[in-house]
């Protein structure tokens, strides 16, 4: 599996364009929003990963809820996998707890589905699998 | 500038070692202790990108501090760049915080260098050059 993206839960996705602009040194190339999970993303290239920014859009999202306890910051790493229903059954077997009996529709057109941090040394890990 | 490697802080790096070998599903490539940072850390492939544990050397560590507050969890990211003078001087002017006036040698004989969270967002970005 190889590092696909970084997940960074934004406060205000304006200020945070332009911050991550800067810091990077190139422009998002998609904005879109995830209405499933309450998130409008914005995505970065940055070599063969991404740096995906992470902006809620309701107050029940869990964008609000983790920067509401966290603050600002890293939210999860997610790793492409070539198969995500065998990886969910590798890891389910190895005893780490996912979120989600079946994958669900992330952004991205992809395949996703989140193992729970207290079962992954406190990271929200997140598989996809492309779906093009 | 790609995204070179995650830093994940641990506190036990043996009982990291085990799961992040089951999580990743491959073998560390390379433990290495940097003294200077106060941390042993391991490296796992994850395509173009590493993983890094980070397990605290002593108890002023920046590791354990960052543990004690916030407890086990992403620490960082870090981003490759060709020339990381160049880099920090253009940060520099953007208007972040750097927490080092030059570069210092970190892991995997890198120069390296970090912007202060507080001037990204909550993200602990690292910029690090191959001195190879």
């Amino acid at each position: 599996m190889h590092l696909e993206h970084l997940g960074i839960a934004v406060s205000d996705l304006t200020a945070a364009r332009k911050l991550y602009t800067k810091l990077l040194n190139v422009a998002p190339y998609k904005e879109e929003v995830v209405e499933d999970q309450g998130v409008t993303t914005l995505f970065f290239m940055a070599g063969e990963s991404k740096v995906e920014l992470l902006e809620a859009t309701r107050p029940d999202s869990p964008i609000a809820k983790y920067i509401e306890k966290r603050g600002e910051g890293i939210h999860h790493v997610a790793f492409e996998v070539k198969d995500i229903h065998a990886e969910m059954e590798r890891l389910r077997k190895e005893g780490f707890r996912l979120l989600s009996e079946e994958p669900t529709i992330g952004a991205d057109n992809k395949l996703v589905c989140f193992v729970h941090p207290k079962s992954a040394g406190g990271v929200l890990v997140e598989l996809c699998q492309s779906r093009s």
